[in-house]
């Protein structure tokens, strides 16, 4: 496969360094080709304004989305974003890496994502109607490719534990893996999450790195996260809620959007299951 | 009241813009003092890295943390931060305003948390030990003082409802409400969350309008969410795990985290509720 690592950490030297050199190591041992995206070290801009739009006319009043489309549907991007979209494009699987600074991922990788995920590209893809609410959620340009987060937080497991203070990781996450991630089409693996990297002893980081190398060797087969797609029947449209007979009234929060005990994924979706779906 | 609202949007002309100075008049016309701190227009460096650190020896290894730590504790910061820090210091009431890009804030403005926010000022603050893990959670720098979101978003209000696509909204903002700005001790307000923003006319605007003057009318008032401070006894130490009598066992997600029924805030707390939290 072809991998795309997308890194944010501003040292070189730190643990987080070292596990992605782990990652790229088992990788490129299994054979897949890999590229890196290191956005410090390449000076990554973080904030979308208008210079990211070379046809916005300097009188013009800049509205994110159209200029964006405007510029994806002309190939009249920048040189970073193009280079970064290709990439994209080239990858069988993307791995965002990041240290989880104040709950999210660190300005300069969600400027990444807010620069590169263009208008036509990422999103404003396939009809937008009260019939079809563009082909996302599991549809989009990224459909058939995988994408996993790998992240390192100095935090305890149990403080982002189903009852931790912090909130469940996988709900923190949520906003990451279904909304940047699921959104244009991705397959998304669980994420690889490390705790109290700070504390770390040389032992310590071999059993993580044996972790990782893992899930790297299983990048290709692992079981995506079972999100329920957009246009496979689970939603109302144009409202898109889900339809009041799939998952208990009492149920909430992010997990109604999994299809719990449903149907293994397949598209065009078979029939909506109707086995409630439990938050728990 | 001392207010600060930072403003993260990069066009002087755009809606985000108009409703900012709607805030701000009516604040005005309170007697508030109003400080703006507008990331675009101030072309606020977004991100974190070792230029932040002006103690840090060029061969020295970056942990952020830890040079955050230092920087802050001898007053070497670099004048950009200070300068916001100092702001945040003379608040009484922070309004955070940004269009909702990707599920979350623009860089520009998550770069102004991950820098602004140093170790020793909204973090690492308080004893840090197995009997207590810093004071954070309802304690910490800003106690006693107000925080509050003002949201744009393009989306549809259904999309982002209790059973909606997206995730419920307050889900979706729950890593910053409650990990941003509950966290070093603010008392967070509901959000103001004003959808489909791409396709208001002068009616619709003025509406909006309206209901954001009668909340900057009540910033001084209006309840804070109700979220479970750390040390007030719902936690066990060193866990941080809610308490399991706390909360029935099926529950799950972020609603733990809220004094759901329980009595109102007092600190220092006067003793655990019993009643069961639903998550519903």
């Amino acid at each position: 496969m072809n991998v795309l690592l997308v890194f944010a950490h501003p040292e070189p030297l730190s643990l987080a360094a070292s596990l992605r050199d782990v990652a790229i190591g088992e990788l490129q041992a299994e054979g897949h080709e890999v590229r890196v995206s290191d956005l410090y070290a390449m000076r990554w801009k973080p904030e979308a304004d208008r210079s990211d739009f070379p046809l916005l006319a300097p009188e013009q009043r800049l509205k994110v989305a159209a200029a964006s489309g405007q510029g994806f549907a002309a190939g009249a991007m920048t040189d970073d974003v193009k280079t970064e979209q290709d990439k994209l494009d080239w990858a069988d699987a993307v791995i965002l890496q990041f240290p989880l600074w104040w709950y999210s991922m660190p300005a300069i990788l969600k400027g990444w994502i807010d620069r590169v995920y263009a208008y036509g590209f990422a999103y404003g893809v396939g009809e937008h109607s009260d019939r079809h609410w563009g082909d996302r959620f599991g549809e989009g340009r990224f459909v058939g490719k995988r994408a996993m987060l790998i992240v390192t937080a100095g935090g305890w497991k149990e403080h982002y534990s189903a009852r931790g203070i912090n909130g469940p990781i996988d709900d923190l996450l949520f906003p990451i893996n279904h909304g940047i991630l699921y959104y244009p089409g991705f397959d998304v693996l669980p994420p690889f999450v490390a705790y109290r990297v700070d504390r770390l002893d040389d032992r310590g980081f071999a059993t993580l790195g044996d972790a990782l190398k893992e899930r790297m060797r299983t990048l290709g087969t692992t079981d995506p996260i079972a999100y329920r797609r957009q246009n496979g029947g689970d939603y109302e449209i144009p409202s898109l809620m889900l339809r009041p007979e799939l998952a208990s009234e009492g149920a909430s929060g992010f997990g109604l959007h999994l299809r719990d005990g449903g149907p293994a994924a397949s598209f065009p979706f078979e029939g909506a299951s109707l086995k409630s779906s439990s938050n728990s």
